[in-house]
């Protein structure tokens, strides 16, 4: 099948570009002696995990008790899940899960590592726990390295857990001096952190000037979008996710209405000028989305499509252009070449 | 079941109040003697369609061609869908539609009145097609009565097309003018308008101010949402959808950290501030997303959530927040009595 022939709105992932974008990071991180643990949560696909572990990566990062599940179904052993696991039906899967995978998981309170601790020693498991620090994000993550070390040796001495190291996201400019203050208070309370886990698409190629840090988790580099380019860290040329859309309606002059709207885009800006970028009219704004209407700003454009027109949208965030789709084409120059379910998406894993 | 024993993030619906607003919109409808065809987008469950139907409704309102299909699947015969339908691929789907269902669509060109007719006529099936009017919103739809009336007599004109009248969203202040005006237009060249149709939520109470549109569109009536309420169309008490998450980080004072990130509650902010109310904690504001992490600010809080705590949000938008979940929890009280799919979801229908 050509890609001609797709219905739209639907998304397309260009395989020689994705083949790419893994190699170019694996040989990066390989090159500079940092592990590689991908981020699932942006493709949600385990034969796209399967390519990022076939080229060197030493585990995959989930970002959900979900996701990792999938993983493990399709066999993949070594899993991180940067996220706190709370409440007793997802602690109970989480025991299930770590009796058929090599499980890690962070952590960044007390209460939840006691959560971990109850489960996993009534379970008679081991599970490796990283502390989770906040070096600049402002999300989770404990907010000290004093805390840091503290959590890290409280996680040491809980039945049923194994301390693992640091976690933090995005690697940045805190991320250096937290994690050398962290690791001198672990030594000192004779802790090892294993691992130094840092993460992020942005800044992956700076990750060398970390050398705390041991581990890579990046996402969103396998498909790339219109932030990644933005932030300099990839160019328009490798991205490889797009969403083709028809042009449905052209009220005026300088309006073009798509068929993708925000259950096809998502309403992320991410401090971006629309909604997406129109590759054949780049001059174009998607200015405002309905859940399936793309109203296109044309006034800035002398060539402008016709109803029925096919264009090209380069999201603005493709992890949750992924969560949208069921399913994602791949396809070789014009050939449809492979057809994957989207096997973790959705909000209930 | 108990609802504290659904895991989180879990849409939830109160079948009370979804059944009362149900009734509601029915019967100040029915006083004011203008047909009622809610529009399922917001829903995309048969079943909820089907009680639609069953208090009054004249038939269902759909935004995408498979959205139709599923409603259609569910045995609802009178279905209009309010889109453009362009492409050889949707329009041999429209037809398969149009051979078991009373299906109405709109169109606002010749372009897409062309593909209708060209469809149809082969088919020998005769369609009805109203024409899309923008009174105001400024994304679909001719732009002056006069474009109205020409349309309409193409429509006419159209082999495998019947002219049923004149469709517009939202109703507002530019409707009347523009649908008396048109509708004199199509007197002057003898075409009657069966229907004019109307929509929207927010300003469905003042229908009955519109004395031309004889049928209503409201879709995010059944459940509501914050935006709804801002609109002063809804009370808080009435809305019927919310979000059941988990604190599972209180990385500072300040701050709270919920598993219901964009995935869950969506991106959409509709001019409100924060992404969702938290009904425990009013005062609280959900200040950014990612994929998995809502991050809310507690500063204004006197009493704070701790880890593990269970919360109640209500989203900005509820038509968005469906699409995203696969399955819907409907709750009598604390008690859940159905677990409704979500089959009219997704991207690619």
């Amino acid at each position: 099948m050509q890609i001609d022939a797709l219905d739209t709105p639907v998304a397309v992932v260009d395989l020689d570009r994705l083949e790419a974008n893994i190699a170019a990071l694996q040989a990066y991180l390989d090159e500079h002696g940092i592990a590689n643990r991908p981020h699932i949560k942006t493709h949600k696909i385990p034969a796209i995990a399967q390519m990022q572990l076939a080229a060197g990566a030493i585990g995959v990062t989930c970002q959900k008790l979900g996701e990792a599940e999938v993983m493990a179904d399709a066999g993949i052993e070594d899993i991180f899940i940067t996220y706190n696991i709370v409440g007793a039906a997802k602690l109970e899967r989480l025991v299930a899960l770590a009796r058929r995978a090599r499980l890690s998981v962070s952590a960044d309170s007390t209460e939840v590592v006691a959560g971990l601790s109850g489960a996993m020693a009534a379970a008679g498991l081991e599970l490796e726990v990283l502390v989770e620090c906040d070096t600049g994000m402002g999300r989770c993550g404990v907010q000290t390295p004093e805390a840091a070390a503290a959590l890290a040796a409280r996680i040491a001495r809980s039945p049923g857990l194994r301390f693992g190291g640091l976690m933090t996201y995005p690697t940045g400019a805190g991320t250096g001096p937290f994690v050398r203050e962290a690791l001198e208070r672990l030594r000192a309370l004779g802790l090892e952190a294993r691992r130094v886990s840092g993460g992020g698409t942005p800044g992956m190629w700076r990750a060398h000037e970390y050398p705390e840090v041991t581990e890579h988790r990046a996402g969103t580099y396998v498909y790339g979008d219109r932030a990644t380019v933005k932030a300099g860290a990839m160019g328009l040329g490798q991205c490889a996710m797009t969403v083709l859309a028809t042009v449905v309606s052209r009220p005026t002059a300088e309006r073009a209405i798509l068929d993708c709207g925000s259950k096809a885009l998502s309403s992320d800006l991410l401090g971006l000028e629309g909604y997406g970028l129109i590759l054949e009219y780049p001059e174009a704004t998607i200015v405002r989305l309905s859940e399936e209407h793309g109203m296109v700003d044309l006034s800035g454009c002398n060539e402008r499509p016709a109803v029925g027109e096919r264009v090209t949208v380069l999201p603005n965030h493709c992890c949750v252009v992924s969560n949208l789709f069921d399913i994602i084409v791949g396809v070789r120059g014009e050939t449809v070449e492979v057809v994957w379910p989207v096997a973790a998406r959705g909000a209930l894993r």
